[in-house]
């Protein structure tokens, strides 16, 4: 539809792991402004579209975020076929509500096409039950960008009684896992940190906060920090037989 | 691959919203064992699947949930290709893990396919930013189920320290809302409630803290409750034309 923006969530990372919808709105696009994280893969989709990078994801460097918005209401009022890709899921930690704002104020048409979070999706991708009948009935997601964004909830939130994903947490995980400790968080809670999405060369690597609280130099790239006891339950779950990614991959394009 | 059981996320309803993997899954699957609750036109996409209805879904009614396991162990060892589709995601409160649990015991290769929640994807849906820089950088996602499920997080989490979602407690909004506002929540907190999940019939109610602990009658179905400050902004994000859902779905099918 001519002028409408869609608010795309990109998910994880890979392709096979977008949306139908989000699939179909990158293939009619002309305009796609994307973060500088969204995987080639994905924009690899967007056939005919021009492809806008608009800089960093939310959180990361600057955003530049009332330029990105400025484009956006731009290029809409020129009659392209926009869509706005972020990773994830544009409302979780994404800036979709800011970019909102702006269409509704310049009165263009939006929708919101709902993405898969690495909050959720490299979990599930990795194993890790973020919710365990008996053992935990919650989870919490939060930005682990500073004290200011993880202080208020984590400072409060009762010892085990949520799972806690962080996002944009990797390069604080030393300083969140000795906050938690603090206050009141056993040292040999399990953890897990995964590392570069649903990309075949995504890792999981599982600790305790005791561990986090000795950790040195963050890994470079994007990493999901997921605490609590549901991380234990993984060394359970034998992934008997590995999936011919190649091969569907090759299915799927 | 034969023998290999998929935990496939379904999403919120909309079959556009399921992920490419996932609609491959259903495509090539022998036999799907899915929660009663899984949308019609989602199960449509199975072509050539034996459907076996496993019940209803976590938390609702009696799961038998040791028989689904069996079941899903029984079909894999028959050299079927089979599909375990949950509503949302397989992981969000879907009880994923025990079924991972049975089938890692039994030797059976498995593989999750992550899926848009209800808890996220929702929200998206209808305009709802669950994070919003300045508002809120976290959001918790709990069990409404009891008191035993949802107590002990929320009645240590600071007032407005996160946005609240609560899935599978429709019933009990009023208990809740008063349980916040005893552990120092403003009655006035905005609140909303979404039926029906992703279908054209899905809706939007917004209201405050003290408006729902007067609510009586819990409407039938699926809801999905969403607690914070965020839910005030939907106001001013004025969705200017539909979205011709119609003539999109001719596409999508």
């Amino acid at each position: 539809m001519r002028g409408l923006v869609s608010l795309v969530g990109a998910g994880p990372g890979d392709p096979e792991l977008l949306t139908l919808r989000a699939a179909r709105r990158l293939e009619q696009a002309e305009v796609v402004l994307h973060d500088a994280l969204v995987a080639r893969e994905v924009l690899a989709l967007a056939r005919n579209a021009r492809l806008v990078d608009v800089g960093k994801r939310a959180g990361r460097a600057s955003p530049m975020q009332e330029s990105i918005s400025r484009q956006l209401v731009d290029y809409a009022r020129g009659g392209a076929r926009v869509v706005r890709l972020k990773g994830g899921d544009p409302f979780v930690l994404g800036r979709g509500g800011e970019e909102l704002l702006a269409l509704s104020s310049a009165g263009i048409p939006w929708e919101v096409v709902p993405g898969i979070s690495s909050a959720t999706g490299l979990p599930a991708l990795s194993g890790i039950p973020l919710t365990y009948r008996g053992m935990s009935s919650a989870f919490l997601v939060v930005s682990g960008h500073s004290k200011r964004t993880y202080g208020p909830v984590l400072g409060g939130l009762p010892p085990r009684s949520a799972t806690v994903v962080i996002l944009m947490g990797l390069a604080r995980r030393e300083e969140i896992a000795a906050y938690l400790i603090e206050r009141g968080w056993s040292p040999r809670t399990p953890c897990a940190l995964l590392l570069r999405g649903s990309t075949p060369a995504g890792s999981k690597e599982t600790a305790t906060l005791a561990d986090w609280t000795e950790a040195s130099i963050a890994p470079p790239g994007p990493g999901t920090l997921i605490i609590g006891d549901v991380v234990a339950l993984t060394r359970f779950f034998v992934q008997n037989e590995l999936i011919p990614t190649a091969e569907e991959k090759g299915v799927a394009s």
